[in-house]
């Protein structure tokens, strides 16, 4: 949807997002640790999207973005590139209303991706992991299907679908004073900017992202969008750029931008496992990992922490050897 | 409380345990999984207790005892031996009273596991690992404390307290029709049976064990406690026998018993972490293999499981090489 690209989506585009797919994705639930206080001196509270059905907060924006097509388009399906999270979510919504969803993917992605991809119904193309391959793939599969493309985050329907965690976040705790969230491309910190700077604009907005993987860091202090050309972190979910819709939205609303190294986030995913008892991957520990290293800046203060998703290889777990 | 021993304790004694220990533990989440649903044909319901504070349900039948002490008998506190979630449960459940916590573990049990007493401000007494001398051990630390021998599962005012489990459960979920708990000594499977034969006499219980600690299963068809020397299988929090006050509740409301061999056990804990992305201990994974395993007797029905706890070494997971 080429045309939606710069069209800045709004509070009531968040509402009628809830709205819309309310039916097709969870309330996720809001945990506590005693001991995770006691660690970081905050008061800590963790929204799990790691909950949702396929795994992760992406199936918000994907089923805003399924469910928001009128039947014509919806009958040619939708079209996206993506190995990650994005790619399954948006089958999973798209296996909801019975339409097409083509996926590019690398030919080297994971196969336990490619599997969730295909259990939802998804149809992979694979392609070179390279972004040339990529982009010759896409156009080719959208011209064959003419299915709608929904990028990973650079799409208003997808960041207005983002946002719905924050009202619920919302709504599920009293008197939070800061939100974190992992930063990657940027959907959800947008999301998160959208539905805050008019439900709680009280709350601080702080991104956490992987040392190794900085750009947005960066492109916060630069003032402008920098892209990093192949960052390698465990955080996985975090590799891709701001584009420039994010970058409204952290360029305006964002506090904070902290960083943290690949060993502290490893270090936090183990302690949330340990202690909340839920399976998150890298990219969701980001935050933790922050708090931790700036824990003067989170004493006394309730924060809230986006758990952003749970899927991640139980074979090959970070702290597993070789 | 020799003297307790035999009386059985009633629904009121478990609506008292629930209103005395509600601000020490945590109304657990009920959590379902549609891939689960598909893969067994039943209409799974989890009630995550692995999410305690402490990591186990045992933390209702700890505090019950705790928290109903008289303030003579709370200042001598209490005593226990277990080298797993009891002792951690006991010594929470007595930080939070402010009282001493004597625990007895044999010297060869984990450092995790004594790590987490101590850090609940629980005393080890360690001794070797045999009967004779956890018992001779123990009698001597009682003598010299005087704290209130807590069994982790042989004590009215324990069942009482796991028996608010169900209670929630039933509170939490419309229509149950059969719900599943793993069986070691038979603590939570009692608690369940005290408060199901009152409150939803309709609902079957049914036990689950690892095959190779099937005394349970074996008692229940031979109608006597039958107890076995040393079992060992990777449901270490079930390997105790049954005894005089669990086997009443057993034999009487226990509707039947189902195995599980340690890898069908081991395949399902490792679809728990995938698919429901909770992160729970092998023991806890026995109810779901017995229903992958008895299919027909499932499908279509609503099921609850108990999800004891969620202590586990993440460093040794049962499907790590080595």
């Amino acid at each position: 949807m080429k045309d939606t690209a710069m069209i800045i989506p709004t509070y009531d585009d968040m509402l009628a997002a809830h709205a819309r797919i309310r039916p097709h994705i969870r309330q996720t639930p809001v945990r506590t640790s005693d001991h995770l206080n006691e660690l970081t001196g905050a008061e800590l509270f963790f929204k799990c999207e790691n909950f949702q059905e396929p795994g992760a907060f992406k199936v918000r924006g994907a089923a805003n973005a399924v469910f928001g097509l009128d039947d014509a388009q919806a009958r040619l399906g939708v079209a996206t590139h993506s190995s990650g999270n994005h790619a399954s979510c948006l089958s999973y919504a798209a296996m909801r209303r019975g339409i097409p969803c083509n996926v590019v993917m690398p030919r080297t992605a994971p196969q336990a991706k490619k599997d969730t991809v295909r259990r939802y119904g998804g149809r992979i193309t694979e392609c070179d992991p390279s972004t040339s391959s990529r982009e010759e793939t896409f156009a080719r599969v959208q011209a064959e299907t003419g299915g709608d493309f929904v990028h990973p985050y650079n799409d208003p329907r997808v960041i207005a679908g983002q946002g719905t965690c924050a009202k619920e976040f919302i709504e599920q705790t009293d008197g939070l004073e800061i939100v974190l969230a992992p930063i990657g491309g940027g959907g959800m910190i947008s999301g998160t900017c959208l539905t805050l700077s008019t439900l709680a604009p009280e709350v601080q907005i702080i991104a956490a992202e992987p040392e190794q993987a900085d750009d947005a860091y960066r492109s916060f202090h630069a003032g402008r969008i920098i892209a990093d050309d192949a960052p390698k972190t465990i955080a996985d979910g975090l590799l891709v750029p701001l584009k420039e819709l994010t970058w409204h939205f952290v360029s305006n609303h964002v506090s904070d931008i902290l960083t943290a190294s690949d060993p502290e986030i490893v270090a936090a995913m183990k302690l949330i496992w340990k202690h909340l008892r839920v399976v998150m991957e890298p990219s969701s520990a980001v935050p933790l990992a922050t708090i931790l290293k700036n824990k003067e800046r989170f004493a006394g203060k309730r924060v809230g922490v986006i758990l952003t998703g749970g899927n991640v290889d139980l074979d090959r777990l970070p702290w597993m050897a070789g």
